[in-house]
């Protein structure tokens, strides 16, 4: 693949990063599509390590997302092998044998039961996925893990993203200290509906599986799921999170307990990082949305007519146009299904009401909203006037360069 | 606007129109936004005009769509106002007052009631339209109304169209040979709900209003139901059905009439020709998709299937760039919610078989399918192979004409 995606104007640099204790991992060239960069990530976690995890509601998932639902059960995980360039996704009986050789293979390594190494794939679907390429290449690479591997990582699991994406918390746990760190790739096929592409978070924190899939699941329902580039849902999202319990933190409870709400905190403000940061990285972007719609009969309801109003190329369209037409936001909201009102909708961008109650606000000067519009992260208000039901939806524009990346022969 | 829209490269020419006994209209120019073209269109029908109607299910239509809705259940018709270039949508009180003048005014002149008048409105969405631009207009349209303006009136109710839309047909009735003529508009913020953006049709067929909406509803499920362009479903769509009577056909018994048979195929024929029409017309279209989806659990789940592919982003863009990328296919298929199965689906481009039963198929020549991706009718087929549903969706592909038509200041 020889195209060169220029950097998005979003794009943010990579924070300082950390070591998570228990956690050593790296990045090869396996030589699966791409040639002179890194495309095979391994992580390898220590014994005790505990994992949860989110995956793609597509109907049509890829054979690694299987691997990973059957292995999730278990709870325990010891590795972990990413590849980027070609998806395992609509390949047959040759898919299932791929993923069965990879973790047999990565089991070697690590010493390990092949149902705790966990697997992930992105880049094209439907082409065979050869194992040997990835088996071949797994000796060296585990022999080369080290514990300051994130940025490697970061950069092997991407695939038309312009720029690699990590994040990093630190937060007390009961008294104890504990990190998180987590890393992201996705920049096209964005509309997450459980997670979305790849994301891998460790902390050295000690919380059992069970907990652990409980604060995943409701963070990532916040944050990963509240986000959308073109609408379309990828056949291999897959959010993982594995604790190694090197921080040494008293048991937790449950994920009731109370000791563990500033971990619960810290982890779904790192995933929203992660989040922001792939839309960031949306296939063409110049500008960043975020919608945040109110007075809807729920927060359900709210989320889709946020959802609605990210999603439409119209809208999408008029902000990389700089053109604050909100008429289009109006035509979002009624489209979506959800319950609403013509004539109690207000709709505002960047702090400006514009219209309320079904029409405009007598004598709206538009001067502040065009200024706002001109900038690069674009605020739209979206108030019902039904209940007290509130959400979000990050999103970005729609641009030639959506069209760029897309349109040419198989990206 | 002085922005010009090069020819959609899938522009047809018009039909050889006739003329519909009972029916005369023409255009004017109103000055209402555009200038040095009409953008006004008046229809007048003679005494014992029947009427159907179906309008766009956005829960902010514009005030038009509040009228006609209001003044359908009456089921007469005596006169039709359209305005191209301001929708009078989301304009409070002040778009209800301009229908209502609007309608007194049209009242006038045809010697009417004005709940037999109906009203559409097309274009910029949060202005108000003042109803005086319209109404002294209107006399001087009226007084120039004519059997044969058919063209002028297609061409008064375009915005952003590049061409103008109409559709002729000639069947027998009964015994009696009876005419249909339609006219449409569309071209953005087309994915009908119901019905999309503006058509309509006459004809001098007798046929009561009940048995009128009764076809017409039909009809628009299987046409313009199964069309989008851009996913956005516009405030303002409505299909408007006048039945003249003039042709002096017997009196039909009910939507089950056996001699309304050939009729009802006509006028789904002809609403198919116009759903067509609008989508060659897709804002940046250069190619037309039909989707054709077998083996659904129920016909509405193949439609829901064939709507998610023909509305994916990375779809569209794959058909522009002319990169058979069935993956992209797959992943339309699994994203969209309904049953699905990896495992038995199969999928076809240009009437090739590429994918069966959840892999490629063995041996597969891409030769006969990149041929077709290079012409302008692109098919796709989708087998689920699940049970006996089938349906079809139309779209067009999604390229940087769309982006520049919508990224520029207020279209």
């Amino acid at each position: 693949m020889a195209r060169t995606i220029p950097l998005s104007p979003l794009a943010r640099e990579l924070p300082a990063l950390t070591t998570i204790r228990g956690v050593r991992l790296g990045a090869a060239e396996a030589g699966i599509r791409y040639r002179g960069r890194t495309d095979l990530v391994m992580a390898e976690f220590v014994e005790g390590t505990s994992v949860a995890g989110v995956f793609t509601r597509s109907k049509c998932p890829g054979a690694p997302v299987d691997w990973c639902r059957a292995a999730l059960p278990g709870g325990r995980a010891r590795a972990l092998v990413v590849n980027a360039g070609n998806a395992n996704v609509f390949t047959g009986r040759a898919g299932v044998e791929t993923t069965q050789a990879t973790a047999a293979g990565a089991a070697r390594l690590a010493q390990c039961p092949a149902a705790e190494v966990f697997l992930a794939s992105t880049g094209v679907i439907g082409e065979v996925l050869p194992a040997e390429k990835i088996t071949d290449a797994l000796p060296a690479l585990h022999a080369s893990l080290s514990d300051d591997g994130w940025e490697a990582a970061a950069r092997g699991i991407m695939t038309t993203d312009t720029f690699p994406k990590a994040a990093v918390r630190e937060v007390a746990l009961g008294g104890t200290t504990v990190r998180l760190q987590g890393i992201a790739k996705g920049s096209g096929m964005i509309a997450p509906d459980m997670a979305t592409m790849l994301c891998f978070v460790a902390t050295d924190a000690a919380v059992p599986s069970g907990t652990l899939q409980t604060l995943l699941s409701a963070s990532v329902d916040r944050t990963f799921n509240r986000t959308t580039v073109d609408s379309d849902t990828s056949t291999s999202d897959m959010v993982l999170l594995f604790a190694t319990g090197q921080a040494g933190n008293a048991p937790v409870d449950g994920p009731e307990d109370e000791a563990l709400a500033p971990f619960a905190e810290a982890l779904e403000s790192l995933l929203r990082d992660l989040a922001l940061l792939v839309v960031r990285d949306g296939e063409g972007a110049t500008k960043m949305m975020e919608i945040r719609v109110s007075g809807a009969v729920d927060d359900q309801s709210a989320g889709r007519v946020a959802m609605a109003i990210a999603n439409s190329p119209l809208v999408k369209t008029a902000i990389a146009g700089e053109d604050a037409n909100w008429g289009r936001i109006v035509m979002a909201v009624g489209k979506c299904g959800e319950p609403a009102n013509r004539d109690t909708l207000s709709v505002g961008i960047g702090g400006t009401w514009i219209a309320r109650d079904g029409t405009v606000v007598e004598g709206y000067d538009e001067t502040p909203v065009v200024a706002h519009m001109k900038g690069q992260d674009i605020e739209i208000d979206v108030d019902l006037g039904l209940g007290n039901g509130r959400n979000v939806a990050w999103s970005c524009d729609l641009t030639h360069g959506y069209i760029d990346i897309n349109g040419s022969y198989r990206s």
